[in-house]
């Protein structure tokens, strides 16, 4: 007997079902705003990788070289597949590209409840503007997956920060700040010691009131942004918090602000964010970590070797949105559904195909026995894939010219016209034929 | 700018679109036979396929040693994974088993037209009953989802022949014939020269004559399939026939049988297939390789470890069945679909995200502008995604409580109340508010 990989999962039909409908939900969305499927290799050359985020990276993916003597890697992130692909037909694409995609990736990391080497995301990017509207088009396309999910604006929050808020003022002190490195602590803050984020900030060029100050500057609610400015007083820090103002403005009117909340201590990890950024936290907490995040990354398709194209996007991972969904009650069922089954009794074959074929093109899930089994097995088997209703085609009954429907549930039956089953009935039950 | 790897490919957002309805078709009608999704690993242990195959298989595949001293593999076809995961629940899962999925493949072989080394199959397996309905039950899924997608009777063919009638027929003779080698070769005879696939039935031990007798039975039509019986005098080949005609039985009664032809010298290249093996092919032969193709495989589940579990599929592959769909002029058009484009003129967002919004809760896709573009900038966007109405929301129309609605293809449009649009209608269109 071979077993799965660590870190891998195998989905069952019951559990895949209710996967497929939330994944299906968040794509439904993505497309109702006119995002468009694309879709992208598992493999990329490892440099990709490397060249972005260091040499150290390919420690925790899975890249090998290739039989042809290529450095490849299993992908561990959607946004350098997706870059590469804006810039190789740049010209061609008209802007804003707004694209989607649901696939697995891959990373080899220590395996945890919520985090597993093979993961699955759904990426939603608009690449070719820079206007503030784009910001919160990305927060309402996840905004409305979560209340489509059933979740509410009780069961969610999504925690918006600035990247050039945190970086402008950071740079206003008048020692020699090393920004990205302090933008990582402030990421790490809530899962580390008080201590350790201090010396993290020290190590980052900051002084023990600098912290200090930083950590209050952190705190200011979203109608004190203002007082940002007046700080720093730079022009940096005021378009920063005005484009994080206008922001918040456009998804008032895309009717998502109230499930914003101001958060500037929330910093997303990696390097590459340029603007806003934010990150879905579940408000009751007892899914302690982001659920996803996402946000602005104007600089990247450039060092990709494009021309300059701003950028915004966010990916939920099912990991972590099935544990926020299964902690508020709207994970959907984890069970089989069959409209029909189609149960034969003796040599029926030909009439049972007949009408699990019209059932079929109704657009129902029909099955029939497939086994030679008997009408007990048959029935058990059919309860088993929770038939809603049971259409008995036996020889007697076919003899009168009849079917028997039975509603699994009720248990309630009756007898139908063989040749008027299905008839012009799109969902003939027990009911319509009764009386 | 970095490549894709040689064989791998980008799907845009045009073509994307038509794989992905092609895509949904094929599993749409399988969903309607009540086969269930499942997901599965993108790597598996390398073992798995070293085991069942040999060796040499690994020269062919994406295998390497991950971090932690596995031996993985890149999953070149879903059959192993799918036996692996019935023998981890076989108690617990009732049968028939009968899974479906979609993803992709990875080999590392030559890329030529119509393959590469990532290929995307939906896979399509019954396991648990070695009913001749089941077999047939395959045939009808693979039939109807071609006919679904437009292809008809005159496009496609599936040859079907019988792994067990072929064994029978070559155990027969009085000689000692290498049945597998003899059957690899027959899988090979139209792909090789006459007398390269002499040479291999030589190499499977059958003498000249024995080969030319060979051949005259596997040009035997489905209706003297008795004389392959009385030939060989065995049950076995009297079993393998008559299990081939029980097939075909059950095929006629699901409304399949037009689309079957007996055609012995049909093989199929896998060594584990046992029972009923069939390929679809182009009916005209513009595509001449196997668009794809399947059969029954009773042993492979015990060979895995679990109890004895017969099994019949098929899984077609996209590239193949794209190109069998272009010849027949069914592929879908390459081009994106935008039921409104929302246009906003000046200070109107809010009014556009309300308008859009309500049509997005009716089922439609709508974009609106997140670029801040001009009026004329708009209406070209709105153009190259293929809007079919757009809305202009102006700050002038809505002075006297109006919006502008446009049909891009006739140019036809009429004003509406702001109020009462989209008001009542599901899809509102420029002839319901004229007149």
């Amino acid at each position: 007997m071979y077993d799965r990989i660590k870190g891998f999962r195998d989905f069952y039909a019951a559990e895949m079902g209710a996967r497929r409908q939330v994944i299906e939900t968040v794509e439904r969305v993505a497309g109702g705003y006119g995002f468009r499927e694309i879709g992208t290799p598992a493999l990329e050359s490892a440099r990709l990788y490397a060249d972005k985020s260091g040499e150290a990276i390919l420690e925790e993916l899975y890249a090998f070289e290739d039989r042809g003597g290529r450095e490849v890697a299993l992908t561990p992130e959607l946004t350098p597949t997706v870059a590469r692909m804006v810039v190789a037909r740049q010209q061609e694409l008209s802007k804003p590209i707004k694209w989607y995609s649901t696939r697995p990736f891959w990373r080899y990391e220590q395996v945890q409840q919520g985090r597993f080497r093979e993961f699955y995301q759904t990426n939603v990017d608009i690449f070719g503007t820079d206007d503030p509207a784009a910001d919160a088009e990305i927060l309402a396309v996840a905004a409305d997956a979560l209340t489509e999910l059933g979740l509410t604006g009780a069961d969610f929050d999504f925690r918006v920060s600035h990247r050039d808020i945190l970086g402008g003022l950071l740079g206003s002190f008048d020692t020699d700040v090393d920004t990205a490195a302090a933008i990582r602590a402030v990421d790490k803050r809530e899962k580390v010691a008080p201590e350790e984020y201090a010396a993290l900030m020290a190590d980052a060029g900051l002084t023990d009131a600098q912290i200090d100050t930083f950590d209050d500057l952190l705190a200011t609610p979203a109608e004190d942004l203002e007082t940002l400015i007046e700080f720093a007083g730079t022009d940096r820090v005021e378009t920063a918090v005005g484009n994080l103002q206008d922001v918040l403005a456009a998804a008032a009117d895309f009717g998502v602000r109230e499930y914003c909340t101001v958060s500037l201590t929330t910093a997303r990890g990696l390097d590459y964010y340029t603007g806003v950024v934010f990150e879905c936290f579940d408000s009751t907490g007892q899914v302690s970590r982001s659920v996803f995040g996402g946000g602005r990354y104007d600089d990247l398709i450039e060092g990709f070797g494009g021309q300059p194209t701003p950028a915004v996007g966010f990916a939920p991972g099912y990991a972590t949105l099935s544990l926020l969904c299964q902690r508020a009650g709207v994970w959907p069922e984890e069970a089989l559904s069959t409209d029909y089954y189609v149960l034969q009794v003796g040599q029926t074959r030909a009439v049972a195909a007949r009408i699990a074929r019209e059932l079929r093109e109704r657009g129902h899930v029909v099955e029939s026995d497939v086994s030679g089994r008997s009408f007990g097995a048959q029935l058990d088997y059919a309860d088993s894939i929770n038939a809603e209703t049971v259409v008995i085609v036996g020889e007697q009954d076919l003899e009168n010219d009849e079917v028997t429907l039975k509603e699994m549930e009720s248990g309630e039956q009756v007898t139908a016209p063989v040749d008027e089953f299905p008839g012009d009935y799109q969902r003939p039950t027990v009911e319509k034929f009764t009386g």
